[in-house]
């Protein structure tokens, strides 16, 4: 930060207190050490025993090395400068398919432009073509009326727990470990943060009779619990739900009236055979329930997936079982906001409606995807074993999304360290890797875990040529680790 | 909306109260009427007196048909496809000046891609560029420290307002007429707008007086006041503010330890050669103010200008004087939205350092660029004296910004028929002027007038070419009404 001047109007006792109290991990102190220890290398490469950061701790792929998908590109950069669309040379630089749908978008907005503002939901053809997506992956029909185009999913999260919250007395049950985003927007909302435990020893399992029991426990204390977030697949945890827990999940929102928060941004990073993802939307329609049985916000992104986009800031929400009057406000909050981004808006249609066989980018695009994907997955198996043949370490498969969660089992005279510190021992450990190895985890107690137990989230994002050579430095910074504090 | 059916999880009565007070006129009632309207002639291009909408309610200049600069479209398809950088045919179709600077940029990113995740203030480099506009601009010292790059500028204030706003206590001080995102902002995080009037006899001109008693009224009802938002080139008003009124306003904030929220996202559309834009940076500092004196936060945007990148969401905020802790813990909020949309962040850099003399885009930029600002000063000047030419109506002159606010002394009748269909009189007018015309512009009272005045903001975006039509069906629809409802 630039100085330390500052004038009288702004002091921290005046600000905001749920500002103050809130907490986001992913961009903490390890990820601000990291940033200090860049700049550190950037002047002086040899300052430190490592010559760069191994960023691990944010699902940013494109940041480590992911190309983008060449169709979606082709398509936006033509949407960007559709001049290009009248010259000659262009059907010599881009596919035919991405001129083809570069044209149809443009036509499906006013103006022909991707400058302008758009209906608050979004732009009416997009989400058209969001719902063509949202039917051919659930077999139920999709409305656009119900999709809800966003910068990312993070503000539609924080749109929905505006909607919801009016006070401490309103929680909302969250997994724990959970993506910080969650407890974030709570505390920034003003409402209370009722965890729920998920069974590291189940494989991250969500048990019905958890739920429960922490949803009674929160009405005696009086909170009136308004929804439940699911992440699946899991995030920091790579769980993906079984269908029949799903199906238990969505009855127990039934019978209690709470809104189903889904995220299911890593719908399309799946990792294992045997567990298919399947949208809580498709689950709840396959039970026979309809817009009245149960209300549902599904929230995805172009961040995730193989498309790993971030910096796009696209995705939507799919919101059902509302009825008109919430509906309403809902628009409202959109439209104080204007629009999302029409890029991010093009983006996510393009994600959810990707070329078929036929067509002239297909079989780029299904080699680009199923490269990223399969290699995704190696990198996934390779670090579970890495992190199982550590001392004291245990690590569930990642069956999804972009991370692992490892416990270990740390060694009484590291807490003594970490605590003489000042420090949580899962913190003391990340930043002890970090000044070893330039490898950046973010501690689990910023994703919250069972007292007394450590973790650390870990992306399974480097690059796979990389990936030996992390794991080795993991391996010989633990062993040290471990013998320098073992017991 | 789809359908009306929903569950019992969420009701009217049980969502946040703030949600259902707010309100936000410009995307409110006239605009539902006027999208009803666009589907009647889809469906039935004669089914109204009109044969197309003619939108005069948002500032969306390229849903009007106004064209993207050449040179900000280029870079941005090129970082967005950088494979383009690649080929032979490249030089043929952009730029010399834009390929190299699409170079420069991707340089500047983490992975070279625009699908990556930034720092959640903006990339580094292209903070960096903006400065180098800022400083050009001012004269005075920027720091990329300073900067925040948002998705327009609106987040910008929500992310302000969170920051300020502990509860009901907390008062902002808000131009009456203002742009009610204000008083969204302030109403959806729990605050108190504390409205001062600018005087419309002079020119929508602000009076520290009035200031001076707004302020102590407030606080002698226990109202703690944080901060003065002013919007220069005004919205909905198009008034620019004098250097020395500007002093004023500084000096007030400095004496009343006030942050000052300066809203300069119209800082380039100026349409008089007696008002130049200053910043409130530049004559704060010019007065010898520095960080300690006053806490200030500048908000811009690329979605005005001569640019109007609307659906791109771009812009940043500028914010001195606030001491590391505050800014720590925006630097947090910031975070947990991870950063804004990439393109949006390179157009913002591309605006702030266009090209420059000598540089082979400069010639096309500078005529597209002069094209539109010199348009938009001519449609400002015709509708100025196309409304004061109107009965009953007066008009101050637009000087910059893109709106003109002007008053209409309605008949009793007319405001007796509004009544009696329980409706403001302007949205009344607003209405029948839909109705009749096709003509789309906001009821006053979105705005906020002195009691028993009324007006409509319209905007001077039409196409130059269809400002004579507007005109004269305006002026037929004004005298029917005056004769309709003469009293």
């Amino acid at each position: 930060m630039a100085s330390d001047y500052s004038c009288n109007a702004v002091k921290l006792d005046s600000i905001n207190p749920k500002v103050l109290e809130c907490e986001y991990a992913v961009r903490g102190e390890i990820e601000n050490l990291a940033q200090k220890l860049q700049e550190d290398l950037n002047v002086s490469p040899n300052s430190h025993p490592f010559n760069e950061i191994t960023y691990c701790n944010i699902g940013n792929p494109q940041s480590l090395g992911q190309q983008p998908i060449t169709f979606f590109r082709e398509v936006l950069a033509l949407c960007d400068h559709p001049a290009l669309l009248d010259k000659a040379e262009t059907k010599g630089l881009f596919s035919a398919d991405s001129i083809k749908r570069a044209f149809t978008i443009l036509d499906q907005i006013p103006g022909r432009t991707t400058g302008a503002y758009s209906h608050s939901q979004g732009i009416k053809g997009l989400r058209d073509a969001i719902c063509v997506g949202i039917e051919a992956r659930d077999g139920w029909p999709a409305d656009p009326n119900d999709i809800f185009l966003t910068d990312g999913a993070s503000p539609a999260v924080h749109m929905i727990m505006q909607l919801l919250i009016r006070s401490k007395n309103d929680g909302i049950l969250c997994p724990i470990p959970q993506y910080p985003l969650y407890s974030a927007s709570i505390t920034l909302h003003g409402g209370t943060f009722v965890p729920y435990y998920l069974d590291e020893a189940a494989g991250w399992g969500l048990e019905i009779s958890e739920l429960n029991t922490r949803l009674e426990t929160a009405r005696s204390k009086g909170i009136h619990v308004k929804g439940l977030v699911v992440i699946n697949p899991g995030n920091p945890t790579g769980q993906v739900l079984a269908e029949r827990n799903q199906q238990q999940i969505v009855d127990f929102c039934k019978k209690e009236s709470l809104v189903l928060l889904a995220d299911e941004v890593y719908q399309e990073n799946i990792y294992v055979h045997n567990r298919p993802f399947h949208s809580f939307k498709k689950v709840a329609r396959s039970m026979g329930y309809g817009e009245k049985d149960i209300s549902l916000v599904s929230f995805h992104s172009v961040s995730k997936g193989y498309y790993g986009e971030c910096g796009k800031r696209g995705g939507y929400m799919e919101v059902t079982g509302f009825g008109r009057e919430i509906r309403n406000q809902l628009y409202k909050l959109a439209s104080v906001n204007i629009c999302s981004n029409i890029s991010g808006q093009i983006l996510t249609s393009l994600v959810m409606n990707s070329p078929k066989v036929g067509d002239e980018s297909y079989e780029c695009y299904a080699t680009e995807r199923d490269a990223i994907l399969s290699s995704l997955a190696r990198r996934a198996k390779t670090l579970e074993y890495a992190f199982n043949s550590l001392e004291g370490v245990t690590c569930n498969r990642a069956e999804g999304a972009m991370f692992m969660f490892p416990c270990i089992d740390l060694p009484n005279k590291a807490i003594e360290a970490a605590e003489a510190e000042n420090t949580a021992p899962d913190a003391f450990y990340a930043r002890c890797l970090l000044n070893a190895t330039g490898i950046v985890v973010v501690p689990g107690s910023g994703f919250g875990q069972v007292r007394g137990t450590w973790h650390f989230r870990c992306t399974i994002l480097p690059r796979e040529d990389e990936i030996p050579t992390i794991v080795s430095h993991l391996k010989q910074f633990h062993n040290a680790f471990m013998n320098e504090y073992s017991n």
